[in-house]
């Protein structure tokens, strides 16, 4: 079978525990690798470049875009972020799983360019706990909450596009849940065409 | 997330295991159910009416496909071979994952009528293994030989039609990896579109 890793984003609500779960399946498994985004803004105390993000000049940024150097890249604010597409590459062709975390218009994008991205959305296990996830403990300020509300209602437009939803319960068997559902999609026969073909070769060669 | 169960047809080469490794998950976990199919055929003896077959006659099979009862069909040689459907969608509806072991052209057409139908295609680790298994131990005929040969090559075209392919190397790992690729297929987005709805009904509230 193919020995190529597959490119995974991650999306999901917020609050959702995405971030977290993607952390510890790194320290479980070594067969993945997080990428790590290009960005314009300052460095923050304890930030080191290559490891939090690549940081670059505004600059060398729209090289980068000139180039064709990102899958994908947004602007917020006044700051560029985007996915270097050549350290992606190298760790697939290593055979690593490669996870980007990003919202769904990245997603999209990155599906577009690359269709088989596999994307993955990660969700509370009902509705009523997204809720009182977004309206947090009674501490927040009512426009904290109508911000949540608003983002998580636009996250929610986007959930047919993705191929699983990740129920977040119990955190480890979450985590346990995506390694299984990436390890199984290394075995889709749209990933393994080379090993179809070998197969059929071999058996007209009779 | 929704209880309903799915619909699997498992395919692949003569000599794959498939009928093994199926039996042995069965064993394991109870939430699988094996499709039971109608024929014509006289029961052979030790077979029991609704256990091995369905045994029918020609008059009741035909009255089965009239009535579309039956989800797929075919005719070997003299005799009738079809999947009821009541069977199926009874297990479905209670929450099991049914296995349905039928050839290509009856996967298809399960696929045509159900969409959502999950087509695992079983084969052997390499084409060499796979040649190994076909020629035999030196004690087949030529004519068993080239029979095997014909029927493999016809399987390998269809197999980029299926969803999975399975490679069985060792049997309980390829039976711990059939649960898991069918368990993380339950996370599907588009087998989940009622939890997604609501989920968006929920936001949309606010």
């Amino acid at each position: 079978m193919e020995n190529k890793g597959i490119l995974i984003v991650v999306s999901g609500f917020s609050g959702s525990g995405k971030g977290t779960i993607m952390k510890r399946l790194l320290e479980k498994y070594d067969n993945y690798a997080l990428s790590i985004s290009a960005t314009t803004r300052s460095p923050r105390p304890g930030e080191e470049d290559g490891r939090e993000y690549f940081f670059r000049t505004v600059e060398e940024f729209e090289k980068m875009i000139a180039k064709d150097e990102l899958i994908e890249y947004a602007k917020y604010v006044d700051n560029y972020y985007g996915t270097p597409r050549a350290y992606v590459e190298e760790q697939l062709q290593s055979g690593k799983d490669v996870i980007l975390e990003i919202e769904i218009q990245g997603a999209l994008k990155v599906k577009e360019k690359f269709p088989e991205t596999l994307l993955l959305f990660v969700t509370p296990p009902s509705a009523k706990e997204l809720k009182n996830r977004l309206v947090g403990r009674g501490t927040e300020s009512m426009d904290v909450i109508e911000f949540r509300m608003n983002r998580a209602k636009e996250e929610a437009e986007g959930m047919d596009c993705y191929d699983y939803l990740i129920v977040n319960d119990e955190l480890e068997v979450c985590v346990e849940e995506v390694h299984r559902i990436i390890q199984g999609e290394h075995r889709r026969s749209f990933r393994n065409a080379a090993f179809i073909e070998y197969m059929k070769e071999e058996l007209k060669g009779e």
